[in-house]
């Protein structure tokens, strides 16, 4: 297949030095804690105790390794390795410990005998290196745990990053999962002009933890057929137990030549082009198929370990207690000849290292990998010119994420020549009432356009996809190389990225105590269409839990954020764009919504990001309030307000107070969150034994967990979503979960002493208020039309 | 492309008059709440005040209702539909009242204009029925809300059901999804012989909510190379907004009479052929393009609405107010010319009835669609025989999920006839150590076969993909349909399926509320490899944050369990096994744990959920415990009875109470759920006041929640998961999240009043054995050799 020059035999060697050298680092972490350059015989003590690791996709990562130092030697060009088979984290930190780059991150690991030793017997122990390409590996920015995210985060990687190569390492096990399948439609949302390129490498080593993998077992034909119905130009190479490496070698050094070339002309097209007639690219992809756990041990005890399931983990295991499987082992490692890789001391032969590259271009050191590194700050558009002007509450009322939209345009607009921020979403963008942004960009969108499209092109930043999976992967991707963007979903349907959230809290956080590892922008959620409004959507559009899913994660990292209304939204999204390092989930209607704060008002309460509404409330003098109203989230918020609005009303006598939360974590305690609040300031707000009715968004557990352990905690009452839920109206939404306005009233009457028979009167008031609601929409469809009077006094 | 005789004007008009009938009931449910029949001219008041509803997708699945009818009356088989667009119930909800299964399932909506007004005003209203095919909707076995798993759910429901045909209809809005897409390759697990024949149509009608579908702008041609990918056989049926219906009826009928006969003959060779040589069949699928919004308005004031994203959801709004409007809607639905269809008391006249079938042959009432129907009782084998011997607690160990593989491997030989029993996994049952089930039935597996293979065949009953949705998918497919199975995954990729596990909660918890659904087999998963003892894996595989997602979801339908051992494994299991419209989540190690109770007493304790463990307590006498230590799980279970003998040795005098948990719900309030505990019998166990140190396995918060509102509160301390882990020792795991044994010690001594200068001794001593286990395990990478002395007496 290649048309090119076959490597030398003396390139072909250096290669295959290389390659020999970081399959014997790989195997040697898998077992020595001493005798790293076997310059003894091997014995029992050199052994770990405990055997862990994953040798099986080892020989295939680092072959890619090797070939890539090639790649990037000839043509110079900044390449991000995205290595997504599991647990391999044994190759790629061989390769960045060969090239230099793990000891200059790591100057305790040199490279020598010692850092040698070091590498080996940290990988896989306890206080040390994890099995799976986690943030202390460097050039990785991607956790080799969960798999499933491989393309896209390489897709992530690659938007907006014209000169970058991506060469993405997809598993055989990895390509079963449902989102690696739906990724490969990415390419229909490459742009050439300004986005880099990605290359596929679909590694098919055969077998899984046990099993053989699906695409491993399809006709070549068939695979081809699927890989160019992806819409890829699909390259293959294929070795086998007895290819000699020499031909390997040569195969794909050829192969991916002929990628490269074919990159080079797609892009040079593009972006000499112009955007005429351009149909869309067919990127080359490669198909590597290598035997599990190449070059280990063929057999064992006569039974086929090499090319099998059985290569998986750790191929030879007792070594320690048998001796024969120990002279095993040595001539497993001496078979890669380390004599004639390293030097006594350790250090890597010239030899080893004629492919590897220099500087900011080795595998390990290239910028996007650590993409602190590239992060600029964002230049934000200033809130006055977006804000909504607030008379007084409740007077006016505005569409929070439809405001938003013109402040996310406004920062498409100014970053338009940086390229640096992006907003994802499932073909929501309209629905969720953001569509203001198309004033400023498209819908990225590289298949056919038809003259009916609106707001699709070539270039667009907007990235809509039905795959929550593809958006939230993307978003990983892009951010971790060190740009920004928002990730807006209906609130239900972010479920469905709860696993792919918990790993990115982990790798955040994880990589906060990695010391070269520089702070990244935050992922932000904008979680929208929500519980309390699926009014053409009904029960399954309806899951709060998205929010109590990570507030269970380190703390350190995660940020709930319920803006009441579209100032607080605007104040918030401002603020989470500006953070480092941490995942912020904001939840917020689209439809309209009262406005409660202007815009300084708005500044003060989220930089609190909890407070007293004195406007709402009606204490009067030093006593404190005889009930506290507490509220989280623009539902909740409404129908407090209102059953504040009808206490002043009907109970004057009771000193209301209203305690509005917008970051949920300020209910925590200090020592559980950074963002939690002291017990006297806590108490200070909410009282320490007056009843607090709190009328919350989601599932009302959290409240009480989050709340747990402040004196006032016996006193709580939570209003929230009860999982009761169907396709109807607003107002019986929150009749069914009993956080209604009028649900409130009697909470406060239930848990307030002294008011004598006035407690009926008014019990019965708002129950007929309710009722009388509740039959106009059995029998109208909708809701009552009604108009709030807010009776607070003027400000 | 038929080589069939074609329809005969006559054929093809009857089923264009059935088609019709279709769009316009589903057209009016969108619409109308009076004048159903248009009897008069359309005035304000007929029409519904909001108009919510899906109309886009309706003419395409009512196309394909028209055409599964003619072949299931061509062919006699019996046929069940998979909805998958989103919010198609119109339509399907269509067929079934116009096929008359509707009225005989909901009697007060009879097949006359009156239950025809009925139909058209319950449709996304408060209190009647959604827009998605949710439980309500007769003939569907899945929701229509969250997307992406038609093709999962359709293979699951053909396992083991020869006679059935499943036509899985995917939206190429759902078919840009991740477990979508990675669904396609369930066809290598499709066994032609033991199962039923799925054929996928995916319907292309161009558009989601707002943008083109990426698979309806692929040429042709590479939409035929994706889907030999995905190893089908493509047959293609277009149809655009010119297209005369005839022809349209004509090449559907034809490529479906085509795509029968292909599953004819690979069924017919594969079940008179034997095994032998057998290569995986190239089942047929369909591409189906038609226009969005087909036959609905083309334009609306000169701007496109047919075919483009516009006819999404309501293509004509404002109706009510707009009289042009209002002239447009009936232009459009007498387009279909009701007069024909429908007499005048609204019954459907007979020519539109040609092609219906008859009985449990109408798609409504096929009896896969409401699977309680099939169910019958699992032969569970006796849990003596494979229940573990224990002659004292603690005196000897077993991995509690190996021996229920030979409870499992039992099951599987005695329904081995029936088939009605199957196990899910993702190419982990060897890794969960439930081998066992090998002896019993293989890994089901279609693909090429090599002689190296071990326990792969073309019947098996065990389901390995590396997909937790299909895996997930295919079990609620299977279930739904009256049959019985077991998800085993490692604990911390359920989270992969959280999403789809409420949507399943949903779907039980709204079928119970429909009188015809007969209840079906309870969901069961097995989570194992749990976030204790990820000692090769690490962080990315620690996350026991699946109980607190589901525990968030209707708790009639949710149940968790964590037997601590193995003989309560079993039980637990067996129970599971036997239950009805639940999702059983039962959380289980696989590493040897050690064996507290025999069957009898495990019995008991499963039977009752929670009890005093007398023999690890030091209880004299009737005044109670100075303090309980509880614990749920198995890790916390081993933890919190070494630490109770630890205090039996080094404080005697402290009365301590074991209280363990096996069934979460039941440390709940009864109003709350409905396994919950009165308070009294709370308090007999947890006493009202004594200090209560909780060891659970997953995050700490979770049991204040469940606790929350009991007497005791106050005074319960929870140890749990806390987000820390790495690839480390178990111990090394259990100290990190302070839940070992030393901690434990430590926690009473903290909570004990009177102990005087014994509790610094004691406390001293606890600290230095913990600090001693941790500089050996620094020094040496595994747990130090120790063994648990328990101290409690013979029994």
């Amino acid at each position: 297949m290649p048309e090119h020059e076959p490597l030398t035999e003396r390139e072909a060697d250096g290669l295959d030095a290389h390659w020999r050298a970081l399959n014997y680092l790989s195997a040697c972490q898998l077992y020595l804690r001493a005798n790293p350059l076997l310059s003894e015989p091997l014995r029992p003590e050199h052994i770990k105790p405990r055997l862990l690791g994953h040798w099986g996709t080892c020989p295939g990562l680092t072959l890619l390794y090797t070939h890539l130092n090639r790649l990037i030697r000839t043509r110079g060009r900044r390449t991000l390795g995205v290595w997504g088979p599991g647990h391999g984290a044994a190759a790629v930190l061989s390769g960045a410990w060969l090239e230099g780059t793990y000891s200059q991150l790591r100057p305790d690991v040199p490279r020598d005998e010692e850092g040698m030793r070091r590498l080996f017997a940290e990988f896989s122990q306890p206080g040390g290196v994890p099995s799976h390409t986690a943030p202390s590996v460097p050039g990785s920015i991607q956790e080799g745990g969960e798999l499933g995210y491989a393309l896209a985060h390489a897709f992530g990687a690659a938007f907006d990053d014209p000169g970058l190569l991506v060469c993405a390492v997809v598993g055989d096990g990895e390509a079963e999962t449902g989102p690696l399948a739906g990724s490969w439609h990415a390419n229909k949302f490459l742009d050439p002009v300004h986005d880099g390129a990605v290359l596929p490498v679909l590694h098919l080593n055969g077998y899984k933890i046990a099993n053989p993998t699906v695409l491993a077992r399809l006709p070549e034909d068939e695979l081809a057929a699927l890989m160019r119905g992806y819409g890829y130009d699909p390259l293959f190479v294929t070795a086998d137990q007895d290819t000699p490496p020499v031909e390997a070698h040569r195969a794909l050094a050829g192969a991916l030549d002929v990628a490269m070339e074919r990159i080079d002309a797609i892009q040079r097209a593009a972006r000499e082009g112009g955007d005429g007639a351009r149909a869309r690219p067919h990127w080359p992809m490669l198909v590597l198929r290598t035997p599990k756990g190449w070059t280990g041990p063929r057999e064992l005890d006569g039974v086929p370990v090499e090319d099998t399931w059985r290569a998986h983990q750790v191929p030879l295991s007792g070594v320690r207690d048998d001796p024969d499987r120990l002279r095993q082992l040595e001539q497993w490692l001496r078979s890669y000849r380390p004599e004639e890789l390293f030097d006594e001391a350790g250090r890597p032969h010239p030899r080893v290292l004629e492919w590897v590259p220099e500087g900011d271009l080795r595998l390990g050191s290239v910028p996007e990998a650590n993409g602190g590194r590239l992060l600029r700050e964002l230049p934000l558009p200033g809130l006055e010119s977006c804000a909504v002007a607030v008379e007084r509450p409740g007077a006016s009322s505005h569409e929070p994420t439809r405001e938003l939209g013109s402040f996310l345009r406004e920062l498409l607009r100014r970053t338009e020549e940086r390229r640096d921020f992006r907003l994802f979403g499932p073909d929501e963008t309209d629905s969720n009432h953001l569509s203001a942004v198309f004033d400023a960009t498209d819908r990225d969108w590289q298949a056919e356009l038809l003259p009916t499209d609106q707001h699709l092109g070539r270039h667009g930043r907007v990235l809509e996809v039905l795959s929550e999976h593809l958006c939230q992967g993307w978003l990983e991707g892009y951010v971790l190389t060190g740009r920004n963007g928002v990730f807006a979903s209906y609130e239900a349907f972010t479920n469905l990225v709860s696993s792919m959230a918990s790993q990115h809290v982990k790798w955040v956080h994880s990589a906060r105590e990695v010391p070269w590892r520089r702070p990244v922008a935050s992922l932000n959620y904008l979680l929208t269409s929500h519980a309390w409004r699926q009014d053409h959507n009904g029960f399954s559009h309806q899951d709060p839990g998205f929010i109590d899913h990570v507030l269970n994660k380190s703390p350190d990292v995660v940020r709930v954020y319920l803006p009441p209304d579209t100032n607080t939204l605007l104040c918030v999204t401002d603020h989470a764009l500006r953070t480092r390092d941490t995942v912020n989930v904001i939840v917020a209607g689209k439809h309209p919504c009262f406005d409660w704060l202007d815009l300084d008002s708005a500044r003060d309460h989220c930089a609190r990001g909890v407070g007293v509404w004195e406007w709402a409330g009606t204490e009067h003098g030093g006593n404190g309030p005889d009930v506290v109203l507490a509220c989280a989230g623009d539902i909740p918020t409404q129908e407090t307000l209102a059953a504040a609005s009808l206490l002043r009303e009907w109970l004057p006598e009771v000193a209301v107070r209203v305690v509005n939360v917008v970051d949920m974590a300020r209910l925590m305690r200090h020592r559980d969150h950074p963002h939690g609040m002291a017990d006297t300031e806590f108490d200070a707000l909410f009282t320490r034994d007056r009843p607090v009715i709190f009328a919350y968004h989601g599932y009302p557990w959290l409240v009480h967990r989050l709340v747990y352990g402040r004196t006032v905690h016996p006193q709580l009452a939570v209003r929230g979503y009860r999982e009761s839920g169907s396709t109807t109206t607003p107002f019986d939404m929150v009749v069914r979960n009993e956080m209604d306005r009028y649900h409130l009233v009697m909470d406060v009457i239930d848990r307030t002493e002294g008011l004598g028979a006035r407690a009926a009167t008014v019990r019965q008031r708002a129950a007929g208020l309710r009722e009388r609601h509740h039959r106009y929409i059995l029998e109208h469809g909708e809701d009552m039309p009604e108009v709030t009077e807010w009776r607070w006094p003027g400000r």
